[in-house]
């Protein structure tokens, strides 16, 4: 299988690109989609994609574990979403005001996740949490919110863990807690006088390059019994993971309500749309915030996530990922054992995460999503990846080909301990 | 030509629509594009848009001067940008990384805009606005941004004038002057020890509910001055009026330059796209920074602002809004002066602004929007107005005609001066 796979791939027009991006953007490319830190097998630039596949502007195809870093659930150009979004378009999308939709997607929504009774929409997942933070600021008139260190909300400076443009004064409001660890958060809450507004968490720790770490159900229900004793509210950010660990709210399965939720990403299959879902005693501090976006309110994003939530259910999605992600998780597990190398594997396995033990700098990661690359399929070195719907059994043995080369070339590049 | 439009419009839907929005969106609507506060006449919800006309969902049509507040420029479902956009469609979006467009639009935008020499892409107006400022902090290494009292940047808590959500950390870095006066703006930069970074301004002052106030180039030379004197960055905000004064940057035709721009709205003629364009100076700043979003590489809206871009020079866009606004003012005038209603239109007729002198709480304003819209014509009481480059002058026949009744309901309902 893998014999197929050239690793020398064509990179003229990539390279020609990246030429004339350093004239014109700042490093030659900025954010999570930035190659800049990664190996360079990874392309930059991208032409087409389809199902679980894209192919880069050279023409190269690869088997698409990124998913554009969520968005994708279904696959890409998923045929009911794209129907539903054309259908829309021909009509109209952004408009003097919202459509019908907006209303039928709240509807969808509130009935789809359960603690929530209304919906406001947005654009980037950063909208929504930050939405969700004023909302319980609004509601509680306090000004405090507590998050787990190293946990990403948002690239935006009060999120931001860099210092490069961010003030002292954008976390003046924030304190710090350990995930899963509820004395860190008692101990958080305790440092103020009652000034807690809201406590952010996300379903499971997934920060960017660290092992991921599921969440401990006792740490959930101690939150929320916290935010009721201290009258907080509990906010989760299911901007990365939401809909792919079930097809409500991801504390759904262990009982546990928050009080406001934040969602994008994954939502609309790639559409730009974000909401927050918040429980009917957080509706009228809602109604008294001035939020809004120039995009806020088109149709035609609205309309694909309608489309993109009722063929989750329907489509039975999360099942779906679950098995892909199982089988590509016991594949790697076979073909590191095999290949004598040892891994970590964490987190759910609809949104995998790959670490060599003692990797100093990612540099065994890097050298293992190098090889992958050359032969055709996306992981990433130091993000979680995401499964989508679309992915077959034979994308994962396309994985796991490339997982070999990978593997084998950790082993001859670095001792092992 | 008033006889034609009835003003007994049929609203069994948008009534039966804003009632089940108020079961699952706080308020029944949020932003900027809640018709809470406006006139019963104002539908909520909109089934379909095309060129300047747009139809509400009880299938009602209107002439649109509001253009989605300013994203429309080039018309509803302009053939070549939605020729351009589903060209990018059909082969992806949202994807691993960018498309070559990107790149493209990077070379346009800096090729068109005078001062930029690299551009950031984003979501939001709001994002371009924020990731100015960072630059501009990162750059200069210092915390204030002098900002325009009552100025509209965003409606994030750091620019917001509402209390709800907002903390007073917030805003703890902003100092404010009076738009026009420089004396205002040296006091601000006056009053802490050289700890500016950036100056943010709007082309002219837009500020809603009140008269707009055109630039006086003389302030504009004195904020370039200014700046660079104490080596702070000057910022213009284009998120509103961008593309609309000028097939480049709003104060080219003035001589003076930005270090660095904020665009959104308009430059996809309606898809979500927002940018930051910078001088060479600022951008290593720039590349500094980790600012991204999980829609903020998509192809699509890239290609449609290609087109956009590209449609507004080659159409001769600019010259066609000033044509038509100039014929609305005008004929606005003679009506209200024929109604013997005295009214101020202020600003550049691009974005037309009509009040009624001494009108409390906008009830004038209110009365005659509400005429305007029974008679099918879209004006807005309290915020300005927007002219596409589709508007015809059979649009504005009918919005005169329109804007004598609403004249008259207006002599008829209040006391003149």
């Amino acid at each position: 299988m893998t014999e197929v796979i050239s690793q020398r791939r064509i990179r003229a027009m990539d390279t020609a690109l990246r030429e004339r991006a350093r004239a014109v953007i700042p490093g030659g490319m900025y954010g999570h989609l930035s190659v800049n830190a990664l190996p360079a097998e990874y392309p930059q630039f991208y032409q087409r994609a389809e199902g679980a596949h894209v192919w880069d502007v050279d023409g190269n195809e690869y088997v698409d574990f990124m998913c554009s870093f969520g968005p994708i659930l279904l696959g890409y150009q998923h045929p009911k979403v794209e129907q539903a979004a054309a259908a829309q378009r021909a009509l109209g999308n952004t408009m003097p005001g919202p459509g019908a939709v907006m209303v039928e997607l709240a509807e969808l929504l509130t009935g789809r996740v359960a603690h929530a009774d209304w919906a406001i929409f947005a654009k980037n997942g950063t909208d929504a949490t930050t939405v969700s933070l004023m909302v319980a600021r609004a509601a509680t008139g306090r000004p405090t919110v507590l998050a787990a260190a190293g946990a990403y909300h948002g690239a935006v400076p009060w999120f931001s863990h860099r210092r490069d443009g961010v003030t002292p004064q954008d976390h003046a409001n924030f304190r710090y807690y350990r995930f899963n660890d509820i004395a860190s958060v008692e101990q958080a809450a305790a440092e103020g006088d009652g000034d807690v507004a809201a406590i952010i968490v996300s379903p499971f720790r997934h920060d960017a390059g660290f092992d991921q770490e599921m969440l401990r159900p006792e740490f959930a229900r101690q939150l929320r019994a916290l935010c009721d004793r201290i009258g907080a509210a509990l906010v989760i950010d299911e901007v990365r993971a939401g809909f792919r660990l079930h097809d409500g709210g991801s504390w759904e399965p262990i009982g546990v309500a928050p009080d406001l939720s934040a969602w994008s990403k994954a939502i609309a299959n790639g559409y730009p749309l974000a909401a927050v879902l918040g429980s009917a005693r957080y509706a009228e501090a809602a109604a008294r915030l001035f939020v809004t976006g120039s995009f806020w309110f088109q149709s035609v994003p609205m309309a694909a996530a309608v489309a993109t939530i009722t063929a989750v259910r329907e489509e039975g999605a999360v099942p779906a990922m679950a098995r892909i992600g199982t089988l590509l998780r016991e594949g790697l597990e076979r073909e590191a054992a095999e290949a004598g190398v040892r891994i970590s594997q964490t987190g759910p396995v609809q949104l995998p995460n790959l670490s060599f033990p003692g990797d100093e700098n990612h540099a065994r990661a890097s050298a293992f999503c190098a090889a992958a690359a050359g032969h055709g399929v996306i992981f990433h070195p130091r993000h979680n990846w995401f499964v989508s719907a679309a992915h077959t059994e034979s994308d994962v043995e396309r994985a796991l080909a490339a997982a070999r080369a990978g593997f084998r070339t950790v082993r001859e590049q670095f001792t092992q301990d």
